[in-house]
């Protein structure tokens, strides 16, 4: 047996981080710096007759959207905005079609806080749309860092036992050196490991576009495609979400796609995310968008959205020709094209 | 629906292909420029008391290696290297641990033949290794091409029929212009799309570098991690791929990772190759290669004699440190370390 010296698994990192980080199972609680309570803002639900906050503060369970795991006891939910008026690090994971709801905060939050956001999807204007971390700068005069990366979230939440086999990583894109440091340091530990890049549009167009892929990854697979065939359209959606960064974001780096955020939440999501499942069920039962997200759990089909408002893009810049795998998963979800048809764009 | 009205999928070919290409379901006689007939040489087998070679001529399958599929009429097959002697191209595809055996072609072929090599791994030296790409140029006195991508051999071969659910791409890495229009005719194909770059150790490094992560795959699904964990092993396995190119062949291109032969080969790879077989079975019934090797008909594990190479070349350099996973696969393989123990490398 040879033995690894080093640890150089976060050689992508551009600095080392200089906070203490205690590498604990999660970072809910890493260090003295920080409240410990760490408040979860949503609209009420209910589940099994209760709502669902009461299931979070009382059980510190979330059985609609991560049945059977235990949460860390320092997760308290509230559905009043009002008690965000404290919060230093605001984390916003809303589905992007309910980004307006955080106008209704902007008076209530501190001046200066640091802003991440994990929201995947585009803000659509008429012959062109917004990245939601530019939304956001405008929206909260801030600095808005961004999170992707290929963590299944219920994958994610099995990690707090500490099981080795639950470990994923994941992509920050900030500007500031100072919100780097402090997010790396709640954010990585030993089981979700979090690698530091200064791209914040490109970790973000990856994570949106991405969606795109997996919608039409789902249909290829639904429609009993070789792995030869399912790969070969992954790849060319990868080139076109490169040429895409390339042509409209040019200050964005080729490097990020090599990082979780690109090639690694591409791949999971073509495997098992919803938008790939929607896909998949496009080809067998030809729900729509509103059926097949009521049926799991009204979770939202970000693709769908972020295909629609790409193409219309392409089309007002006159080239959508050159970019046939986009194209060709907007006219099956859009358009009702045959599904077959996405064979002939790769 | 929006029309695609350009075709830009071969838009990754660095010219486009001045000879005619009629885009047949498969390129066995494409134009009247060629001998129809395709020799295959190989080592006789028997198949249920008959030799292969009489399956192949006189039936046109091939029992054993690809079962179920009708072989195209004008391939036959022949055990005698003289018949060699009229070859104008060559397209060598053994496994690399009988690489040695060309030298017995060598007085038989004739001189200023094109060769095409889809050979996947090194040849072994005392301190450091040689591609197969350069073996040949030196053995032959040629500029040999390679091909690699993401294309398992029986998804290939169902694609004779037609049937678009099986089209794959490859990656024809090329020195000479003329070798690149010649090997794109023959070859490429609307069920077998053809990419070429100029950049032979860069396809060569990632077609015999992927079988190492293959392997190291194998062992991770076989642990049944999350698809998190998987593809974050995936990733930080192509991460090593590109520093081991950058490193030692820096005139190699990072572009030809996004190529068919690099990304997309690996995903293959990964989800249904040999060595991932024999990367999972290391966890469920820890056979040995040659048991394994047996039990799937003689066919080659080539990611282990690649990483004991590898990593034999990274210890002399003195920087296998900086190769956690290719060490991790490596203690695995070679030195019998505990399964779980690729867990802590990346």
């Amino acid at each position: 047996m040879i033995t690894n010296n080093n640890n150089t698994s976060n050689d992508n990192n551009t600095n080392n981080n200089t906070i203490h980080n205690n590498n604990t199972t999660y970072n809910t609680n890493t260090t003295q710096l920080y409240d410990p309570e760490i408040l979860l803002y949503g609209i009420e639900e209910q589940y099994n007759g209760t709502p669902l906050s009461t299931h979070i503060n009382k059980n510190h369970t979330n059985p609609k959207y991560l049945p059977n795991i235990t949460l860390p006891p320092n997760i308290k939910s509230t559905t009043n905005p009002n008690d965000l008026s404290n919060t230093d690090i605001l984390i916003i994971a809303l589905p992007h079609q309910y980004i307006q709801t955080i106008q209704t905060f902007k008076k209530i939050l501190k001046p200066n806080i640091t802003v991440l956001s994990l929201i995947k999807g585009f803000i659509e204007h008429d012959t062109h749309f917004e990245l939601i971390s530019d939304y956001l700068n405008n929206l909260l005069n801030c600095k808005t860092n961004v999170l992707m990366g290929a963590n299944i979230a219920l994958d994610v939440s099995k990690s707090i036992s500490g099981n080795i086999k639950y470990k994923s990583e994941t992509t920050l894109g900030y500007i500031l050196e100072t919100d780097r440091i402090l997010l790396y340091d709640i954010l990585n530990c030993n089981m979700f490991k979090v690698t530091c890049i200064q791209d914040v549009h490109g970790v973000e167009l990856c994570g949106s576009l991405k969606n795109v892929i997996s919608l039409g990854y789902g249909i290829v697979d639904g429609l009993n495609c070789s792995g030869n065939t399912k790969v070969a359209f992954l790849r060319n959606g990868l080139i076109e979400i490169k040429k895409f960064m390339k042509t409209f974001y040019p200050e964005t780096s080729e490097a990020t796609l090599f990082e979780s955020c690109g090639i690694a939440d591409l791949i999971v999501s073509c495997c098992s995310g919803r938008n790939y499942k929607f896909g998949v069920s496009k080809v067998t039962n030809n729900l729509s968008v509103d059926e097949f997200e009521k049926q799991i759990g009204n979770q939202k089909i970000q693709g769908v959205g972020t295909v629609k408002c790409l193409v219309k893009f392409l089309c007002s810049r006159n080239v959508v020709d050159e970019f046939p795998v986009f194209l060709s998963v907007y006219n099956i979800f859009a358009c009702n094209v045959s599904v077959e048809s996405i064979l002939e764009c790769f």
